[in-house]
């Protein structure tokens, strides 16, 4: 642990289960980061909130579940520290303090931000929804983090994130680190058109039974040039190729050459991307069930995540506000 | 104490010392309500912070000031709870909440705001300036607070503290109170201009010695109509009659009279006004110089009454997560 003084900041907003395309974003980075840095992983339902505030209910559902789906892939409670965002009081307070130094404009210029509000048909924006970025500053300026495994969308956030830190240094004391971005994986959804998403319902969730899996790949969208089985395919276009190339260790060559020559259908392709998958997927089942039937260690592991996150975040605000000279007393 | 259930949230924004505006606003019937209802007093330095940033100094001599003007005025802290808004993180964490269902129109749409942004000359908002009101409906809705003794500019304001609080309820469950103000009378300027305040510099501190006071006075402006000492003055538009009706107990009528009637000059009527507001302030004088030479007392003030409110708001902040369905589990 720690050889490298890298402090990791990564976490998934809690509305709904994660799927395939987290995992190869940063689900799978993140595995292997907790090896050899200090590492946070953030259940973020202050941030669920800013869209979904009107359905409390899944919140505290996916809370759970996307811890089951943390467990699941290998995340490993002994040394990455899982914590959920509203038991943090902290963030919230350092997320009242950003908000002072960052201005409403240069939030709605934020390509992400603008994306977000466009595909969700939001016009007039909330309050808190168009300032999600100053609660991500928060959230990575806290643990003092320096590396936060995320999506290409999230470079605008973590620019907002890097000048927010900046301004407080500038203004009171250099006590927090510029935080720097590792860009993941994209992973295209089943219908050949975005990414993988679940709003988009072209996703397979981690928890995907095998015969949920196998009915998702027969319904994929393949290299649409292909209409008969003996044309030749065009496999670095098509969707199901993709999969072979994350989830496949072996032969991936030999199936570029069959699909490109006509020789295998997409139908025996999708067969066995889908048992690629299922064999990614396998341990992982054995580890949600483990974990489903022991919620009270899932628990635990919250409370003593968010209690370790809780110390540190307790630290941080002491120091920010004894930089800013507002330290009155201790109570 | 407690004749009445409402319970009064009040305070000041910590930027420099009171004035005469502030007392004949607010603290004179601060010191009135406190006798009968649950008072909390807030000194408001996360909202000082929005647009005083990059002066942190000033807002934590502020806090120091501020509260040596309440004790000086008579706020009694064995009867209202005096305590300092940063130090309540829970007050952060509800002002993040309700910034999930306000929209940045309506906030943009706040006449008090678009009134302060053009004062000071802001175009491209702060995002925590515009979301001052989202931060005062926390502070109101953290002690439950049914009664706002404010100046008439926070209406608006209230207004969205209401319509948070009723989202809130409507979203979750009925458990926050809907705020209604109490209104203040405006004290004018020495100017003659405007209201009286700090950055206008028409004020007369609640801090002012005698003989700056008497200094004040004399160049207040007066009737401008009144040219000559033998002219009729017409006191209902002088700002220095105002004094008189304010601060003066008898002869109010008779000074009337007498400006009405060319028979006392302008002169003596301010020397007569200033000794009135001396004779306010002396008793405030002497209670400041009591607590002034009382750092460590005033300091345990501070103190208990920021733990006090410290204990009301997680209360309230236990109410709000399990009514929201996030109270997880106990830390």
């Amino acid at each position: 642990m720690n050889k490298n003084n890298d402090i990791i900041l990564t976490g998934d907003r809690t509305t709904g289960q994660l799927h395939l395309g987290h995992y190869v974003g940063s689900l799978r980075s993140r595995v292997q980061l907790q090896e050899e840095y200090k590492t946070y992983i953030l259940l973020a339902d202050v941030q669920a909130l800013t869209t979904h505030f009107d359905q409390p209910g899944l919140i505290a559902d996916s809370v759970h579940q996307v811890t089951l789906d943390y467990l699941a892939v290998g995340i490993d409670p002994n040394k990455a520290t899982l914590f959920i965002q509203s038991m943090i009081p902290e963030i919230a307070e350092l997320t009242v303090i950003f908000s002072m130094f960052v201005t409403v404009n240069a939030l709605r210029h934020n390509p992400t931000i603008k994306n977000e509000a466009r595909d969700r048909g939001y016009t007039d924006l909330y309050y808190g929804f168009l300032g999600y970025p100053v609660s991500q500053a928060a959230d990575i300026a806290f643990c003092k983090a320096t590396l936060v495994p995320a999506g290409e969308d999230q470079i605008p956030h973590i620019e907002t994130a890097r000048k927010l830190v900046r301004r407080f240094n500038e203004l009171y004391a250099p006590i927090l680190p510029e935080p720097r971005i590792l860009t993941g994986e994209r992973l295209g959804g089943l219908d050949g058109v975005g990414k993988m998403s679940k709003s988009m319902g072209n996703a397979i969730s981690l928890n995907a039974s095998p015969e949920v899996v196998k009915a998702k790949l027969t319904k994929a969208k393949t290299d649409p040039a292909r209409i008969h089985r003996s044309d030749p395919g065009h496999p670095d276009v098509c969707p199901v190729f993709a999969y072979h190339q994350l989830f496949r260790k072996e032969n991936v060559d030999e199936i570029h050459a069959s699909c490109s020559q006509g020789k295998i259908g997409c139908k025996d392709c999708k067969q066995i991307a889908g048992e690629a998958i299922n064999d990614l997927l396998a341990p992982f089942r054995e580890r949600r069930n483990y974990y489903e039937q022991r919620d009270d260690q899932v628990k635990e592991i919250l409370i003593e995540g968010t209690r370790e996150a809780r110390r540190t975040a307790r630290e941080t605000m002491l120091e920010v506000r004894e930089a800013m000279g507002i330290q009155y007393f201790k109570l």
